[in-house]
């Protein structure tokens, strides 16, 4: 079906738990690129869970994905025909085409990335978006400093990995929150965080506080709900909070979080982010990225699915924190 | 009984609404000063809402009140013997006594206040405590700008009236919120709010929002619970929350807050302070409200009670929103 574009179109803004009949697979021509454009085949479809955000007709910091269009996205994919000096066949770019094969780009839609010694999907975590969250979260709005103890909750996911990692880095005291105990103890082994908590066990507050003798100073906030509430009450004097997702509340009614007096008593600053808001930041985070990278610093795992008509399906795993890292869709 | 110290000490901590039944009052000897130190006989005793949170075992910013121990507080006196050449007899004095007529302090524990042409209690209020934390909470912490929509709750009170007319001084736009039709009435025809939304009324919801068609930019928080929920959901992208008191929450259980969403959506950055924790700053606020004061920018409201045995009581009545002003016990 190389000369077919598949794609994966909005068919309805799901309330409460997204579905996978939600969305469509539908087959359309492949249209050729006209005078400075590209055509692109997809390699890569990046998922992340600001994507439920966009599948709702609220109000949000982004524009809805619209019902009857290819649902929204980034991807990694090569130019298969070029007319654009600036780009040739076989280049492998960043865009935003969404949830489709093959696409046209102009050049201003489209990034060259490099692929001689970092592997396509790293642009996709930990040297993309998710990287430069997590940098913009702990180091622009935490402030984490050396000695600190730095908390963050999907502790093995896309973002939370480079967090707890960029914070060692830092010299800080880090530990990670996490579902399940295979998680936990890959953000420990692997990546090396000082502890991580499983937020499923029955007896969490009681772990998570034993693990924090000396409370928080910084916490790069993920899932929002129980663990949310549970983790301010455990904030120290002037402590910094980058809320940077609820994922937990995405597709549930919100929770009512009853922990609000400690960020008075405690004079917390608590501050939502949203990284494409400094787009000017970019460039040289990702450079100081690629430098930890190279260095070893920056360990990161793969959750891969195949094929583009499994999107749906592992947008929900992901929501539901089925994946085990960054969560990408393999078309080819 | 003017030979006689008149004291309320505290009996118990209360569990939910603080009672009368939790106070004592006793009497005890007057004291001779000692060397270096002075005598003094109270006047003005404030009330203010951060008391209850003195009145737990619980860990909050500041040392709890002791059980058995005098009621902390600030006060206004009159020096009525001195032992330091300092202070004379007939000084008025700022103090820390808490909740008695008299009282034995050293120069380190007292500040000479000049009421030739400011009223003794407007030391308590507008100038100070409650005034230096409006200050801090639209300037330092909302960075409340010229154009800008302030929202403050508690609007008739002695931290929320100042904020508004700061606010107003600097050109903003104030929408006050308060408990009545009386206070509301207050807050427009006599300290010039643009506007002033009852809280008690049925379609608060609906008033708030329709109030509020630029949406909020600087929200000065004091009451918490559902207040604070409706009006999360009214910030504008970028916006601050100076959070300064959650009064509705102090003697019932936390309230489930479910807009924290809003936080992140809109990078609201929403940041607990207390104004004690920057005493570096207030000499400077001080004249700068004193200034305002003087130029008739700064009107306020009395709430006062008389009788020391009556402080209890009108505790209760403040956290219960039952004053209407800067609330002070006056002993003679």
């Amino acid at each position: 079906m190389d000369n077919i574009n598949q794609q994966i179109i909005v068919k309805s803004y799901p309330s409460g738990w997204l579905k996978e009949s939600d969305f469509e697979y539908v087959q359309s021509p492949i249209n050729k690129p006209g005078e400075g454009e590209v055509l692109i085949r997809n390699r890569f479809l990046s998922l992340d869970p600001y994507m439920r955000g966009r599948l709702s007709p609220t109000k949000s910091y982004a524009k809805s994905a619209e019902i009857g269009q290819v649902m929204v996205g980034s991807c990694t994919g090569t130019v298969i025909e070029s007319k654009n000096d600036q780009f040739k066949v076989g280049d492998t770019v960043l865009n935003s085409l969404g949830w489709q094969t093959h696409g046209i780009c102009n050049a201003l839609e489209i990034k060259r990335i490099d692929t001689s010694e970092i592997a396509e999907h790293a642009y996709l975590g930990v040297l993309g978006m998710p990287g430069v969250t997590a940098w913009t979260g702990l180091i622009d709005i935490c402030e984490a400093k050396r000695g600190e103890t730095v908390v963050v909750d999907a502790a093995s996911g896309a973002v939370g990995s480079v967090v707890g990692q960029l914070a060692l880095a830092r010299g800080c005291n880090v530990v990670g929150i996490a579902g399940g105990i295979e998680k936990c103890n890959y953000v420990v082994k692997e990546l090396g965080f000082n502890a991580c908590i499983d937020h499923q066990a029955p007896d969490f507050k009681d772990q998570i506080k034993s693990a924090l003798p000396k409370g928080i100073d910084c916490l790069f906030e993920n899932t929002g709900g129980a663990i949310f509430e549970t983790l301010l009450l455990l904030m120290n004097p002037f402590s910094r909070i980058a809320l940077c997702g609820l994922v937990s509340e995405y597709n549930v009614n919100p929770y009512g979080n009853r922990s609000l007096r400690s960020i008075l008593v405690n004079r917390i600053k608590l501050q939502g982010f949203i990284v494409t808001d400094k787009p000017e930041t970019w460039g040289e985070i990702i450079e100081e990225l690629k430098r930890a990278y190279r260095e070893g610093q920056l360990k990161y795992k793969l959750s891969q699915s195949e094929g583009i008509k499994n999107a749906p399906k592992a947008l929900i795993g992901l929501l539901k924190g089925e994946n085990f890292g960054k969560q990408v869709v393999k078309l080819y």
